[in-house]
C-alpha cells in the first residue's frame, strides 16, 4: 500500500483525488488545501487540512498547485528527505526545495472541473532524481492509469508546448467555429461529427496523411472566397496564417 | 425506391456509393467517372459508365466531383429538367447548370480514402429550389444519415468556412504537436488521450467554458517560455496568434 498526501484543490489535485480514493491499493492519508472548498464526496472532512504544519508521514507528497506557487509551497514543507513532487507540465523537477527528494507526476490532460473523465486513460509522465523514486511513482501511477511514461524535464516541456497546440488551441479554434455558426445562425452541432472524426482520423493516419482542405488541396479560388467571406480580422488572420502554415509545411 | 446516379470518382463519390450500395431502399442505378479507376466492391462493373452521354433515367444525378469542375459537367448532362445536385460545402447551388433542378447534397464530413467512417453518423446539409425536390433529397439522405440539414447556400459557405476551422485547421495542430513530439524523441501517441478529451468535452461544455491552458489562465510566464522554447519561426508565429486570440476573445 503506498500512502499520499494531496496538496492543492484545484482540477487536477481534484481529479487525483477522486482517483485515489477510489482505488483500494492506494492510502490518501491527508489532503491540503490553503482555504476550505469543495472535495469529492469520498474524502472524508477529517483529513482534510489547512495547516502544512499538521501533515503527516506518507510515500509520496504530490504539490498540485499553479506553477508559481509551487516552489514557494515545497520550501515551506516541515520535513526533509521526504518523496516531494509536481503535477505541472511547465515547471522543471528542480523548482522544488532540493531538502526533499523532487520528483514529478504530470497527469497529462484537460480538465475542467464540470467534466468528468475517465482517469485510467490519463498518461501520467513521471520523473526522479533516482531509480528507487521513479519505481515508486511508476507504482502509484499505474495503480490508477494504463499508461505510465518516464520523461525527462526537458522533453516534459516540449510535450506541454505540443498540448498547448493539440489542445488549448483546437480548442480555440472550435471557439471560432462555433461563433461563425452563432452568427450565421446555423447549429454548431452539424460540426461534431466532423469534429470527432477529426480527433479520430489520426489514430489511423499521421497527421500530414489526414490533412484535407482548400489549403491542402492549394485551391485558391475557395481560400479566396472564405477571405473574402469572414468579416472578423482575428479570424481573417487565423485563417491566413494557419492556411499558409498548410500550403508551406503541411 | 429513389433511383440515384452519381457522377464522380473522389472520396465522397466513394462513400456515398458504398453507403447507396449497402442501402435496399436505394437504387444505385449508375456511376460515372471521366476515367477507369477504383469503386468499392459492391458497386457492379455493368453499372460504371465513361459517358456522360450514357447516362441512364433517374431520381436524382448527383455531381460529386471537384468544387472548379462542378459547372461544367453540370452542363454537359444530356437531358433536362431533371434533378442534379452537387455535394460542395462551398459552391452555391446556382453554380448548377439551370437547365436542370438544382440542388445540393453535402455530407459534411472529412473523407479519407484510407479511413473508413460510420456513414450514418455524418449529417447531410441539403437545399432544393423547391418543396418537392427538398423532400426527395430529405428522403434520399434519411435512408443513408442519422441528421439531415435544410441550409442555405449562404448558411453552407459559413459552415464550410467553419469547418475548415473545427478540422482542417484543427489536423493541422496536430501535425505541429507531431512535429515538436518527433523532435524532442517523445511519443505522439501520449497526446492522444488529450485529442479525444479535448473533441469530446465540447459535448458537455461550450468551447468558451471548456477552454483551459497558459493563454487562458493569462499565464504569461509559462507563454514566454513557450516562446523562447519554440525555435521554429512558422511555429511561434502560430503560438503567438493563438494565444493572443484566446486572451482578447478566448
Amino acid at each position: 500500500m503506498i500512502s499520499v498526501v494531496v496538496i492543492g484543490s484545484g482540477n487536477v489535485a481534484n481529479h487525483l483525488i477522486l482517483a485515489f480514493c477510489e482505488n483500494k491499493s492506494i492510502d490518501l492519508v491527508q489532503v491540503y488545501s490553503r482555504k476550505s472548498t469543495f472535495f469529492p464526496d469520498c474524502l472524508s472532512n477529517s483529513k482534510i487540512t489547512h495547516d502544512l504544519s499538521h501533515l503527516v508521514e506518507a510515500d509520496v507528497y504530490i504539490i498540485a498547485v499553479s506553477d508559481n506557487a509551487i516552489a514557494e509551497v515545497s520550501s515551506k514543507l516541515p520535513f526533509e528527505n521526504k518523496l516531494v513532487v509536481h503535477t505541472s507540465g511547465s515547471m522543471p523537477m528542480e523548482i522544488l526545495d532540493n531538502k526533499n527528494q523532487q520528483g514529478v507526476f504530470y497527469p497529462l490532460q484537460t480538465f475542467s472541473k464540470e467534466k468528468e473523465i475517465e482517469f485510467s486513460k490519463v498518461p501520467i509522465c513521471i520523473e526522479a532524481t533516482n531509480e528507487k523514486d521513479l519505481q515508486l511513482l511508476n507504482n502509484l501511477a499505474s495503480k490508477v492509469v494504463d499508461k505510465v511514461y518516464s520523461i525527462s524535464s526537458e522533453q516534459r516541456k516540449s510535450l506541454h508546448i505540443a498540448a498547448v497546440f493539440v489542445s488549448n488551441f483546437v480548442n480555440h479554434l472550435y471557439k471560432i467555429g462555433n461563433d461563425i455558426c452563432i452568427e450565421k445562425n446555423v447549429p454548431f452541432e452539424i460540426l461534431k461529427p466532423l469534429i470527432e472524426e477529426t480527433a479520430d482520423k489520426i489514430n489511423f493516419l499521421s497527421p500530414s496523411k489526414a490533412q484535407t482542405g482548400p489549403a491542402k488541396r492549394q485551391d485558391t479560388k475557395t481560400i479566396e472566397e472564405h477571405l473574402n467571406s469572414i468579416k472578423d480580422e482575428n479570424q481573417k488572420e487565423i485563417y491566413k496564417l494557419l492556411t499558409q502554415s498548410i500550403i508551406n509545411h503541411g
